[in-house]
């Protein structure tokens, strides 16, 4: 049994984390933390959790917590893990950070993309990015792992085996609708149910944190830097990203041959569905799962290829992830805890 | 291994019943009937299931089919299940009839509500209702189960308790508020997206055929005729029932004490949960789940109760219910398969 | 041209009225205040009025700014009112108080439901309540009009025939269904987008604040005391108020003659729509106008009535209703400014 | 008094225009028809409309009604206004098709993207494309005029202004998001509430019928032939549209001369509103009326521009267009009518 604990168990990510790992037959939670309700029970915070759990949320106590798991996931806003993480690291402790802190392997683009220095260099270099259909392998012995930004899982996904094959010419675009989800718990006025009900919004044109994760996976696996114009968008629903992206390549390549050459890329990994462009690609196919479909279309009219990702922000994009991840760094299959039936309509 | 086949499988209640056999370790999906795609591989029809089955649609055979199944599913829409379900029970498959054509023990009550006559009165007074949490013994036994309807589910559980300790006097009032998906697949104007978003809407308001089966039920328990007045109401969301209760009963009691009735008699239910009210009760805390949550409170203002109850349509209104009866009659754990972890926001 | 001033302009009723003002051929908005926002142009908090209004938010500065108007319209939190109308009608001004602090005429009932000691009596016992379909001629001639609550202005127009009759017997049963602006636009967790999109909640449940506003206006018309049992919804859209009234009346009355009493009480109402129930009563249709539907059903099973009546919250339960109160007072048509040609879908 | 008749009046747009008229100072309807609805009252069709108007829907008769009006408005399904619109020109009936039968100047593009074959060159020809920020003169003394489609007029809108300064290099991308409404009335599977809510799609990837319109004005406008990869989006939204296009430019341009020169373009536009893209362009600030807005952004990181526009698809992108265009062919104020508040949130 791995014994884990969970940091910022209250916040849309954590409580995902805690509500998956009901399910899961070699994994434990030993401990959850939150600073907001210390001493409530979680199903006190999270109703649908009655009957179903009686953890109760704790101070973090880093020295004594430390002592009782193996791998903590840390669920906590930008700037928090950067400290905590090392402190659990240092005991002996693997690390999944859930948040923002560690996704950056040179603290210089850290410094671009948050506006703020990076006080673990050393941790820094040392954090595998956690997209593990890219990663696996790193992942399972890493002892600090970043779990990916909801929209760079999508857009990384998308286009990684063009980045792969260095087939990209010139800087895609990727346009991404997300659910409300996406921003938290936290209350603001972009996502007051009034404001955000029955519109359609873009916020962070031209500058969104995510672009900085996608930028460094797809620079690295096309051995050139690449540049995105990365626009996400406010959908009035609660879960779910739709990446669309558009992205030329060298030359023209037959449909068919494309797809297969995704299918290959991605031929071990559970969680990516690949098919041709077709119908209507909805994030409500893989809601409540964690999945990736990725449909990909050649559009003749203006040469390019569209690629159209899709996927749960909170599963494949949060919690979901996070425990793929796990299960690799624990030697287990990946799928363990994560056969989700999904959900229709 | 149970061996099922499914008529009807590509209706929301059917596609439901598919989904969550995909964990379900004891029973096996033989077969999957629909008129509508015959020939086509149901994760065609619905692409959130590409990669999890290869079940491809037939066509309804019962001869050749009811000698490779154990038990089937019926779900088609009013009128058939009355006529398909004897032809498998005379073959020895039993039958859970998902429909509503099974859901009266006496024929005249069919023919108020529905408005035609029963043409199979010796399978109607032999037929279970399929409701676990009253007939779990009988269920055991039964060949064929009636599953309830989805708000019929939501009022009985509600009430029941109360019905068969005979304090209720006079006639409940249930307003009940429905996700659209209750309303099935079928295209028709008022589940039109543009139709139904943005607006609360009343229906049926004085007769609903519903209000039928809560009577039935109801008054059986309380050894007296109880009339409703039923109201349901149809949400701009997909999924999920609440239903708010108003009800008399015969002399003061303490809060307390009903909700330890209630507790006394759900005791064994582990579906259902019960609590004194406070909060917001809320259709989410059982979203995704077979679950049914109980509010209770004691309106000392106007004197008489009021309990909230809240459920998922789709699950425990429907699939999941089917899924909880299938296991009862097969002396299995009535929570085989039925694990879901539920899912928050 | 009448001069008005309007106090807590950024609230959602304070802006609907802002908006409608736009329209309005005969007043004109001489100031706006905010505390939030004092300095910026309201265009800027409110974009949909960039290129609309050039008006900018003030503090608030009562000696000041009494000089400059007829009217303020006063749109502030619970106990704020209190304080604020006084001052500007004791130098000469009118006052339309969109808040809650003079809708009781007795400050006993104020402190019942609000808690907390009514600190102007005097002013409280002179203020009329707003509701221009039961007091149209006081209101012409009042200093100080409370516009009702809009839970309050949904159950009242439901029920004011029969109570006005002396028909109701027995406590009415009103069980509301909201959209969540009703709950204003400041930031809390059960208004979160996520917390409240694809769910329905029943809150408040046995005791709400609006409860008493209905009884004071029902039991004044029926000259009984009329005890309420109310439930508000939430539900996951932006406006609209539905009422489903559940009451019984003195002995049976066919249901033609229940709509003629209910057209003849409404006979001069501009904006009630009274029509025999059948269908499907819908928020949507009073979607952006000033207008309440009333629908009358007799449920002949249980032998009560059921009235369902449907308003827009943010119109003909605020900025509308404020609006309309603004015409009576001057003299003006009730209906200028107020022609709204609804929207659909 | 300009007397006018509407074909396919219960359609969206057909009902968008009945509603807009009620406010219309001088034009009259003269008659309505609906195939669908022959017989019925309008106000039963759309209870919105119950007490406003007593139009009755009759079956069409074009000699009986051109006789009767001096413009009609057709809004019925792509091929059928090809036919009927010149048994009205011919009786010198002025026509504003709302449909899409004469978007196109040339009979060849008609049928490339509509795949059939145009059989009314002559008028084809002849029709004015009714964009009157673009062709205000043209339409004044039109006698046909086809309205756009709702994304073209968000996509040409967005880049008219750099079309015509012949600044647009390569293809530009526009990425749409769109309100279901879009859709139309008619039921189809992907407009069942169930199907729709909760998710966003994409469809018609790679090909959609305004895609032609858009190529056609934006190379008349830069006098080059310009390709377009457009792809729309269903939002669960009843009402509004986003387009978000991404275009690269000659040479780089500050910011502020873009801004002013889209200024200088819209300068007489009443219903355009230009501005420097910041915060969080949504289409809930254009909901309810017939304005367009357009945000400007200067992406440094790519080079390109990236520039939003929002409107409401059924009043500029469909009735409220329609009622402009009418405006203009009578010699009125183009606002006439259509002075609609705007409704937040």
């Amino acid at each position: 049994m791995i014994r884990v604990g969970i940091i910022g168990s209250t916040g849309y990510a954590g409580i995902g984390i805690v509500s998956l790992f009901q399910r899961h037959p070699e994994a434990e939670i030993m401990w959850v933390t939150s600073e907001s309700y210390a001493g409530k029970k979680i199903s006190e915070v999270y109703p649908f959790l009655r009957g179903k759990t009686d953890l109760v949320c704790e101070r973090l106590r880093v020295a004594r917590q430390a002592k009782d798991v193996d791998l903590v996931f840390i669920s906590t806003p930008s700037g928090v893990s950067m400290k905590l993480a090392p402190q659990f690291l240092d005991r002996g402790v693997r690390v999944i950070d859930v948040g923002s802190d560690y996704r950056f392997r040179k603290v210089a683009d850290y410094k671009k993309w948050y506006g703020k220095k990076h006080t673990k260099p050393f941790w820094a270099s040392r954090a595998i990015y956690g997209l593990p259909e890219l990663y696996k392998r790193r992942i399972a012995s890493a002892r600090l792992v970043s779990n990916p930004g909801c929209y760079a899982t999508a857009g990384v996904l998308a286009l990684a085996p063009l980045a792969k094959e260095k087939w990209i010419v010139g800087d895609p675009i990727i346009d991404a609708k997300s659910g409300v989800s996406g921003a938290g718990r936290s209350l603001t006025l972009a996502t007051h149910f009034t404001e955000a009900d029955s519109g359609v919004s873009a916020y962070s044109v031209t500058f969104h944190r995510h672009t900085g994760e996608m930028e460094q996976e797809l620079s690295e696996l096309s051995g050139r830097k690449i540049r995105l114009a990365f626009t996400p968008h406010l959908i009035p629903m609660t879960r779910g990203i739709l990446a669309t992206c558009y992205v030329r390549i060298r030359k023209p390549i037959p449909l068919p041959s494309i797809v297969a050459m995704y299918n290959a890329f991605y031929e071990r990994a559970n969680f990516v569905r690949v098919q041709k462009g077709e119908g209507r690609p909805s994030t409500k196919s893989t809601f409540g799962t964690n999945l990736c479909d990725i449909h990909i279309y050649n559009d003749k009219h203006t040469g390019q290829l569209i690629i159209v990702s899709t996927l749960d922000n909170l599963v494949k994009g949060a919690a979901g992830q996070a425990i793929q991840n796990m299960n690799i760094m624990f030697g287990m299959d990946e799928r363990t805890g994560l056969e989700l039936p999904g959900f229709y309509p």
